[in-house]
């Protein structure tokens, strides 16, 4: 039986955002241990509740394959047992990270003597854009109530049933210690045009947080009167330099390209060094060769690689593949002169500021690389799939972001505040 | 003689991003001592040059009256020599200031035993959208310069002769250490379509700060495509609370005021708890009209201030004067009850998010305003004037955001820098 609400009119998207900023002011003062407890009771309802939570999706899926749906988005969509106990689990492992609020992060004296505080607070209102995926509701929401801040989510209309499923038991969670059912509220709309309207409640929504296909980032990046942070794509280079150690480089460019190569921090990309081209190209090749992994390269990989490589076109730089196709380059002449240059040169202009890595000994030339290549994450010695939250101990990830802005990389709980200014003065006037 | 440039046309406005973002990557990997040695010069430059900058400043001012300005309009297109030797010590300071890059902020071991680091690290390409008053070109393109970014600056068109030298004096300082001039380029286009072409080029511009009235500051917020970063308005609160030393509390609602009216951080509103009312609001209204102060009050306000008080209307309430005119409201009964409850909620009614403060002794009142109100700036026993980059010990300051992201108030050289990740693993894949 399905449970889904009616699709919102205009009047009701108006509403979806004043209602969520009057509720942030309930969740911006909650202690640290109602939110943990809340969180908490929301992991308990998950587990306890696991059979509502399929049915819901298998409605979803069923529906789903009626309208013809099939292959990786399906896949998205559905839930089993087991990833409705990681979902709880997850939200356990939020209720249990540090509380990010309320620390005085830095401490000065004015000029005139004020006593000057940097303060964590909450951002307030965050919407979140998503797709399939259904689980993103209950991460999202476990992470943005965590930092204190109401949200707004929209999920896919796919997976319309399962969500209101989840959203009924966050709401029961909340419910349980007091917290409004407006801290967390389901955009059901699946109209556009009303997505505009909530994109331009700058009034009441604080940041705007898209995840999705890079077509779903470009509609809400372009319509958003509020501020978001996303990435668009993730266009992964990995520099192998003349002092690699050889395994560990075809390990890092192979497994980066093959592990889960429709993910935005999958490898696109591989320069190899002048110096050692002769001798580790073929092996490359060979290796994505023996993997399934179609090789484009530049006229030294055709040359080196072999009939195994087709010839790159232009587009093929700075494209996102998401499959098991990989682009190579030999940057620098047979002596390795000017290699690190053209390396970086190639970066800067094919760069998507998400992720690059270089593979060496040497720890100058790491140095080298660290410094000139601005991206949100630079790896030394390790496959570009390691740029995600939770590999590097974030915890959890609401997102990456490759806007210089607020957040520039994975973003966990700490991303979700702000610091602001608490003044104490004895009556300074100006 | 004039030395402005024609404005660009479309075909050159669409290159200042492209030319920005090459720019940056030489600006980004600057030594501290470099950016510093160039501000020192630039200082050096300003100083000599004082009268070239003051000759072409009357030049904008006699263009001006022609034009009809007049005014505080004119008043702030206009430089005194005095005013020129401050931006040379503003720039001195600014290149005093520590080096807010490269400093690691967090380092960590992730599961995998990954070292992971933040690293403070340049934006990239910041534009500045402001309007007569000259002196920002150059503590815009100081600030920004000092964090490691190349800036487009968009000045109002009043201003050309003197930005056209100023912009000259820059290029000049930083063409003695060989950095290129595209650093810092110069909006000429005096159209706002053209306007729009830049907000929409994100590709190369990390964020835009426009500064001024509120109508370009909507004007930016809504055609921008780049993250802004800005405050609309600032209506100011103070309350006054029972447990207020009521000398202090007249000298912070007074100068809060009058010291200089048309500010942001000016006090545009008291509320006046209920058990002090009686005492302290037929004084403060004495108080304000000895300087020629106009308050507009509430009814009970009205019946304690006598014929002094205008009854205020609704839109009195979250109005930002900018004029020596005040809006006063009693909160809470004649015991107080009620009062702080009331405050916060008018707060949280007409707040702009820029500066509210609390008159009190008690600590514990002073607890309760501070945690409820979360605007960027939050004072106790200090007047709302305070909120300010320079009077809080930031050094200098870019603008105040009411954003609450990334900046959520004043923003110095730091706001204008933002924390990436670097990773060194041994062979990490996944």
């Amino acid at each position: 039986m399905s449970i889904v609400p009616p699709e919102q009119t205009s009047e009701s998207i108006d509403q979806l955002g004043p209602r969520a900023r009057r509720a942030s002011h309930q969740v911006m003062g909650l202690p640290a241990a109602t939110r943990n407890q809340a969180l908490v009771e929301l992991a308990r309802l998950l587990a306890a509740q696991s059979q509502q939570i399929l049915e819901a999706n298998t409605r979803d899926l069923a529906a789903a394959e009626r309208a013809g749906v099939s292959g990786p988005k399906l896949k998205r969509l559905g839930l089993s047992a087991e990833a409705v106990a990681n979902l709880a689990a997850g939200v356990r492992a939020v209720a249990g990270q540090p509380d990010p609020l309320g620390g005085v992060t830095r401490q000065w004296r004015s000029p005139s003597d004020l006593i000057v505080e940097k303060v964590r607070t909450p951002l307030g209102v965050i919407a979140m854009i998503y797709e399939a995926r259904p689980g993103v509701t209950v991460d999202a929401f476990a992470l943005c109530f965590k930092a204190g801040n109401a949200c707004i989510l929209k999920g896919g209309r796919e997976a319309a049933e399962t969500n209101a499923v989840l959203l009924g038991l966050i709401r029961r969670a909340l419910g349980q210690f007091g917290v409004t059912a407006d801290a967390v509220q389901l955009v059901t709309s699946t109209d556009r045009e009303q997505l505009k309207v909530l994109l331009a409640d700058r009034g009441n929504i604080d940041l705007v947080i898209p995840r999705g296909g890079e077509e779903l980032i470009r509609f809400v990046a372009e319509h958003s009167r509020i501020p978001t942070l996303q990435h668009f794509k993730g266009v992964c280079h990995v520099y192998v330099h003349a002092a690699a150690d050889l395994d560990m480089a075809e390990r890092i460019c192979v497994t980066g390209k093959t592990s889960s190569p429709a993910t935005c921090n999958a490898t696109e990309c591989i320069l190899v060094d002048g110096a050692i081209a002769e001798q580790f190209v073929p092996r490359l090749v060979a290796a994505y060769r023996a993997v399934g992994v179609e090789v484009r390269g530049d006229a030294q990989v055709c040359r080196l690689g072999g009939a195994a490589v087709q010839p790159a076109g232009e587009q093929d730089f700075g494209c996102e593949f998401l499959d098991l196709v990989v682009a190579m380059k030999v940057v620098g002449g047979k002596f390795g002169a000017g290699s690190m240059e053209q390396a970086i040169e190639h970066i800067h202009r094919y760069t998507s500021d998400h992720t690059e890595a270089i593979v060496t000994a040497d720890p100058v030339a790491a140095d080298t690389f660290v410094r000139a290549v601005r991206s949100s994450c630079v790896l030394v010695n390790a496959s570009t799939r390691n740029n995600d939250g939770g590999a590097l101990g974030l915890g959890a990830e609401i997102g990456i972001s490759t806007s210089r802005l607020h957040a520039y990389g994975p973003m966990g709980v700490q991303e979700l505040t702000i610091e602001r200014f608490v003044v104490r003065g004895q009556g300074q006037c100006r």
